[in-house]
């Protein structure tokens, strides 16, 4: 009879011969969490074997290194001999069993704004005019700033007309913001006249076809300040960029597109404002990126040829802008940066994506996705990049799911369900009472209800089932997730068979375009050193329940890098650091667009991956084996 | 008995020995114009001696040229024998006795747009995109634009916003408005991208402190297509400089000012625009000057310490901005180009006006007088040049005198008083029903009352007379010029004691302004070569009758050239051509300033010219020749 003590609580029990590590947890009294119901497909019942005699059944989802280490799954581990076991917390282990965000570009810890930052201020010390000395104060001012690498000062009327008071004010020694333009040498555009220091703020925004996000920055000392994101109002006037194009070009419809995207972007920054304390007349600096149909509709320009071949926007490169032409509520004369796309359908956020994501400068060939609406892919190195936009729809951003809502607050981000009550257990960010279900809860639930039979292969919902959980519900087949006495606002939250078909059809844009993208260099999937995801979906993903439904390929999950939302990353980068700037600005120019609508193998692709996992389970090895290893079971 | 024939009427009477050419008109029934009563004072009765023999007792105003010729005056004309006699047109006479406009710088007669306009109308044709040159429209624009030398342009958001369907309603064959900035070779702004080719016009505004006036030129072949002169609408806010300064720097002042200019620029805009039938939105360039004070108010930049020790503009090289930033109604992107200035109260106005005297250039020394409110003079040649400020008053232009008015159709420009009756003639612009005196018209009859004694040598105007013209008015004593019945408006056109006070202050001072700037540099009146007079203050100025009251030296009358608004001219030449607007920049940057109000000379001579002519009559020997043949007579 073997004797297991458990650690940290330190109370060793008495197990009959044969008995898990689970059944040995129950005995002491203690607790696991085995969402799954013991079937070794959540991994959320890990332990650690300090020593002693066990053996395991199945090591899914454990390395080589952690079954070395001792890990070990509770539910399918057998107790051999005694043992010393511990539970490690609970949170510790649920991050460990998804891919966290590994963002390749942080802030750079060595930010120095002197040899980085275009916006400056300084302060100069002006002499004061005399009678021998009568220059007018532009010239004085002008004749100061030489002696600060300006040999051309661009001022706009509304400073001009504040000089001759802010130079006698501050007794001649104004403090001035200063917009150096890298690309004129010498050239520097004055954005302020101040009388005392003021901190020098900048707002990177990443406007998505669903999402809109923005970092608030302190351009002295690189840290986010404040950082908010909010569904794009646009979306009641379609979905997709297809359908926004089409209604930007009847009678008013651009000026409406363009006023909802400034309105969504007014709302982040009064939440911006709200929570950093600083005031929008302190923010000189606007960096944004988005796709090109985003940036036309910000920028007010008519997308409509971006829609009909062969496909041309009205820019890639956009001039620099002041805030007040566009309509941007902070200080009027902050200079609005749009980065660079490289094509129609990939844009800014991508080459700022690409950027944050460091493919570019790596010799390992990388396979870069941002789920959003569009599903851009980038494949490449440092020596070439290829690029396609795969159109997924804006189900992994929550939208278009009806109960789904963007990885914030109250957002389930994981969900398990256990195999035989088919009762689910959920990951509330934020700890809280669910609201809704983020993209990476959606992938994570779809996954379970496959693993579980509670939807089969083509995404149809067995209403069958000993449950209460499957029923037909007002939009038609659903599975309730949580029930009303459990949610926020009292309703229950359930995904519906409509929302899967949306879920699949997604999924399948993106394994079809992964596909296409690699086939197009001649190359296959087993080919591909790393796979890095991007977008603001959730706040962690998990890649095994990604390749369970077909979403992510088959392929060591190590080779797998979740980034968070690179657009906003690189473009913070880009208001940071003009380097960085420069090198999305590279990075827009290299890329080689494939446009996949005249492509005809993308939508033999697509249609076979509208399937769990995929038409072809061939290519799932390892979904493969869980079956397997059910079925014998 | 002489026999005396007229021409052209061919009429011959005999008159009594010693009869002048006068009565022998009068007894053949026609009719010479004497204005000043047989005194020999006003020319008006010049008649041509073809044969025969006469004695001349006066000469006054005619050339030794004039006399060999055969010119004499009928009044001071003796018949000692059979003559041929040709009376002239009456308009002919008029017109010879003043001088005339003589712009040395004329619209040049070789205009070519080519060499010269910044602003050039280009049709361009872009490569229309295809699948395989898919670039957006911006880069195909800019590269398209390289082949006509510009390498790096400026395109405002307005524009970028019709750029697309511009470029596809053309086939990719736009017209352009270009603006070429010749600070940056390679460097253009577009200004607009028109379906097909339209005027394109530009607009020179001159602004003075009482009058605003401008011209309208068709830019392709520098033609003026309209003019347009008004009052400045900020004359109710005070009649100098100083006094807008003070205003301009009380609450709401500022802006009140800068309203009422823009104002005013936009009434001469609706007279222009009726009058050349020109659509405002064909005008895609301005250019303005005025002095530091009306370009600061036009600018709305506070001119505070333009007024205070050590006298400091905020600008003199104003950067160019668009018209919609500035609100004048034309094409919102029309380029605003504001024309530099030396010093504090030597603004746009004189060095477009130095420029359009051709000073500069010379190599005789010329002193060149801006007869506004401002009294500008600049002493040069094509070496140096000095300059100062004497404070006229806007008296010359007609305003703070009860009756002033501008030189517009109606304005009395020239009067006559007869030396018995004391009865005026007078000269009406347009030849209407007068409706006021104009700056000429005030020289001119203040010059006739005190010849003929209806003021003294302190301005006093004599009520003793035996006349109904002199009178105590309203406004205290008054001569009346035209009685109600002869008038527009049905009231008596008068000149007052007050009005005469104005007037003899602001010739003072420009006298006293003479005087000093020629005794800065060490030389005498008589060492001037040329006197250039220029200001809008009538169409024909009287030289004889301005060095009576002493306002102008009484040197040679061949060295007076009366050039009329220099200021408009040179910024319709700087509007024009590119060369011209460099030479008004360099002149602005070579002129050196003297502070008359720190020189207390300048108030002593002021001080002594504040009589008629002045307090030292050997000054002025021609008008005392007049005095002592009158005392002789």
């Amino acid at each position: 009879m073997p004797r297991v003590t458990f650690f940290p609580e330190n109370i060793t029990v008495a197990v009959e011969e044969g008995s898990t590590i689970s059944d040995a947890v129950a005995v002491a009294g203690l607790d696991v969490s085995q969402p799954c119901g013991e079937q070794g497909r959540c991994g959320r019942c890990l332990v650690l074997v300090r020593a002693g005699s066990v053996r395991r059944r199945s090591t899914f989802r454990l390395s080589e290194r952690d079954v070395n280490a001792g890990y070990a799954l509770a539910c399918q581990t057998v107790l051999t001999g005694d043992a010393v076991i511990e539970i490690p917390p609970q949170e510790e282990i649920a991050r460990r069993l998804v891919t966290e965000k590994t963002y390749t570009a942080e802030i750079p810890l060595d930010y120095d704004p002197v040899w980085m930052q275009n916006l400056k201020q300084i302060q100069v010390t002006i002499p004061p005019p005399t009678l021998d000395d009568n220059r007018d104060d532009l010239s004085r001012l002008e004749n100061c700033l030489n002696q600060h690498q300006v040999k051309e000062l661009t001022i706009p009327l509304m400073l001009l007309r504040t000089l001759n008071q802010r130079l006698r004010e501050t007794n001649w020694k104004p403090w001035l913001v200063l917009y150096y333009d890298r690309n004129h040498p010498g050239s520097a555009v004055l954005i302020d006249i101040r009388l005392e220091q003021k901190p020098l703020c900048g707002l990177a925004i990443d406007i998505g076809t669903t999402t809109v996000s923005a970092n608030l920055m302190d351009l002295d000392n690189g840290i986010i300040l404040a950082s908010a994101a909010e569904y794009n109002a646009q979306i009641a006037r379609g979905e997709d960029i297809i359908s926004r194009i089409i209604y930007a070009t009847k009678y008013d419809g651009l000026s409406d597109l363009a006023d909802r995207v400034r309105r969504t972007i007014r709302s982040l920054l009064d939440q911006i404002i709200k929570s950093s304390k600083i005031s929008p007349e302190h923010i000189c600096r606007v960096t944004i990126a988005g796709n090109p149909t985003m940036m036309h509709l910000f920028l007010q320009l008519p997308p409509g040829s971006i829609r009909l071949e062969p496909y041309i926007p009205t820019i890639n490169h956009t001039p620099l802008y002041y805030a007040h032409e566009l309509e941007i509520p902070v200080y009027p004369l902050a200079v609005v940066d749009s980065l660079p796309g490289a094509a129609s359908y990939v844009g800014a956020d991508i080459s700022a994506g690409v950027h944050g994501s460091g493919l570019n400068t790596s010799d390992s060939l990388s396979l870069f996705i941002d789920v959003g609406t569009n599903g851009e892919i980038v494949l490449g190195n440092q020596d070439w990049l290829v690029t396609c936009a795969c159109s997924a729809g804006p189900a992994f951003e929550g939208a278009g799911v009806v109960h789904g809502m963007r990885a914030a607050r109250g957002a389930i981000e994981e969900v398990w369900i256990h195999g035989e009550t088919l009762e689910p257990t959920y990951r509330v960010i934020g700890d809280s009472t669910p609201r809704g279900i983020c993209g990476s809860g959606l992938i994570s639930l779809l996954a379970e209800m496959f693993a579980t039979g509670v939807v089969d292969r083509s995404g149809n919902i067995s209403l069958d089932l000993d449950t209460p959980r499957t029923r037909e519900g007002l939009h038609g087949p659903e599975y309730v997730v949580a029930f009303a006495e459990e949610t926020d606002d009292g309703r229950d939250i359930s995904i519906t068979k409509v929302d899967i078909d949306n879920l699949i059809r997604a999924k399948a844009a993106i394994f079809a375009g992964f596909n296409v993208l690699v086939s197009s260099v001649g190359l296959e999937l087993e080919n591909i050193d790393r796979i890095l995801i991007g977008g603001a979906f959730g706040n962690y993903i998990n890649i095994e329940k990604a390749i369970q439904i077909g979403m992510m390929p088959d392929i060591p999950r190590k080779q797998f890098h979740f980034l968070g939302n690179t657009s906003l990353m690189g473009t913070s980068l880009a208001l940071l650091s003009h380097q960085d700037r420069e090198a999305i600005s590279s990075i827009a120019d290299k890329m080689t667009y494939i446009e996949l609508s005249a492509d005809n193998s993308f939508y033999e692709q697509f249609t076979a991956a509208c399937f769990l996992p995929h038409t072809d389970i061939n290519l799932f090895p390892t979904v493969m084996e869980i079956w397997n290893r059910e079925k014998t079971e």
